[in-house]
């Protein structure tokens, strides 16, 4: 039996085995996952983000628990960022979360980013997709994040939550502006601590005066106190919520196509670097270029602008 | 006289004029960039990453005043992570930084990311040839960021100071490890907090076992309290030091010729993506491949290959 047919029936070794392929970017990974697609696209796919230090892997861990709570089957993956070039893993206080590992409802994956530009959103999108035809009904993806890969995860999802928490700082303005418009659903954590109400009133000016939302959802603010287990099932009901609304407005939909069209093009960029790049490579291009580059002899916009010509006349 | 003749002579006007067209992604700031190129190589980029809310703007502001004690011109980079989708500019307390806006000797330029992927660096890239070109010893660039962010600034700079600050909280283990071989030195700031002594000596710990530097630098630690200005000047001269020693041990020809390569194949990427998206717009291609994928009657996989088998037949 294929590994894709093998995932088909929720086997967890064959999935597990197939995201690693997929990290170690085997070229039969990318057969398996042209077999899966078809029978992808029915998980509900949750995205929790927000800065370092909101307690978002608590949180996913007390959501986890009340959704085999109503008996649904989660997928987690955890956006770890390591070290850009060893790409070691990290352990810390996400360890907590494997306690759901051996509750066969539940399949967690941590992912190392290694720092390849663009690697974050196309890998996401595979294991995503990977854990969607393994058939979990929930997909929880956990990323520490500013700037580029919100935008990732915003693709990426269904329901954007945006976890804060009070007293983060002056960077705070710029986080949240950067925020304000990828989150469906947003959550003030650790909301016992002061200044917990002067960040909901904050939130609420802001999404009030800054929302350009086409899809008319209100985000709703929910406070959590995550460790003590409090206010987390008026966030799960918050996320079911959101999903309903998506499907009877027929937005989920709309969802689906941008998201189609982004991780295509994504696809399309990564596989077309690589291609190029072993291209130049092979006949000692790239080198002479660098070359030409460093003697200040050519500049890369016309260096580039020579070989898309060559490579697109049109 | 071309925006580009204007800005070797060292006209602000001509240089905010070619990085408002580079962000606006103009075809004639292009033309201008190509000019530029052949005088660019010759300032000191420093770049200035960590966490939100660990007070690198005003650790900027306060090495700018040193360095303008030294009678170095400075050129600014701040990147905002601003909303991926109205682009809208920040505020906050990066104005206290603008009172060097008076001074000729001080440029700055606070770029607003726009949630492009890979929009960071390729603007970037960009506004720092622009500075270079007008001939200031000295760039800074700050970025707010985790994950992918630290890597395009590893690529684009010089020496990376990293920031930090004590108490961050659990998250700090993950960024910790991402930032740790990208920093070329450390910076614990708000060192009058609680907690610093433990940080340095977690940073030097992790420094010694997980170093796998090839360059031999030891990355140096250094304390300060940015907002009461103790410790600067021992930070100034170890950015110096750092240059120094590339120029010394020839390794910043190394440093360079990376990042010729890591530019120009962003530029390429992009470059490459936009005319393919152009074109496959044009025959209305990309809609039909939408369809196809939202059916599930195709998946992205097969179709990316496809196209690059199209283009790049070899």
């Amino acid at each position: 039996m294929s590994l894709a047919e093998r995932i088909f029936k929720g086997d967890i070794r064959a999935a597990s085995r197939l995201i690693r392929d997929i990290d170690d970017e085997m070229e039969s990974a990318k057969d398996e996952l042209k077999k899966l697609y078809a029978k992808t696209g029915r998980a509900h796919i949750v995205g929790i983000t927000g800065p370092p230090g909101v307690g978002k892997s608590t949180l996913v861990d007390k959501i986890i628990e009340v959704l085999r709570g109503e008996r649904k089957t989660v997928g987690v993956i955890v956006v770890d960022p390591t070290s850009p070039f060893s790409g070691g893993a990290i352990l810390g206080d996400r360890i907590r979360m494997q306690r759901h590992s051996i509750d066969e409802g539940v399949f967690i994956h941590s992912l190392a980013t290694r720092g390849h530009l663009g690697g974050i959103s196309r890998s996401t999108h595979d294991i995503i997709k990977v854990m969607d035809a393994m058939g979990k009904e929930v997909i929880l993806v956990e990323t520490v994040g500013v700037g580029q890969d919100e935008v990732a995860i915003a693709n990426a999802v269904d329901t954007a939550i945006v976890v804060l928490i009070p007293g983060l700082g002056d960077d705070i303005q710029a986080i949240k502006a950067g925020i304000l418009e990828i989150g469906d659903i947003f959550v003030i954590n650790k909301c016992d601590q002061e200044g917990a109400d002067r960040l909901e009133q904050e939130l609420m000016i802001m999404l009030e005066t800054g929302g350009r939302r086409t899809d008319k959802w209100q985000p709703p603010i929910y406070r959590t106190e995550a460790l003590r287990e409090k206010g987390i099932e008026k966030l799960v009901a918050g996320m079911h919520l959101h999903h309903n609304m998506l499907h009877q407005k027929g937005l989920h939909q709309r969802r689906e196509r941008e998201r189609a069209r982004f991780e295509f093009l994504e696809i399309l960029k990564s596989s077309l670097l690589n291609k190029l790049q072993q291209h130049l490579s092979r006949n000692g291009e790239l080198d002479r270029m660098e070359e030409a580059l460093m003697k200040r002899e050519k500049d890369p916009y016309t260096l580039v602008e020579e070989i898309i010509q060559k490579i697109l006349p049109q």
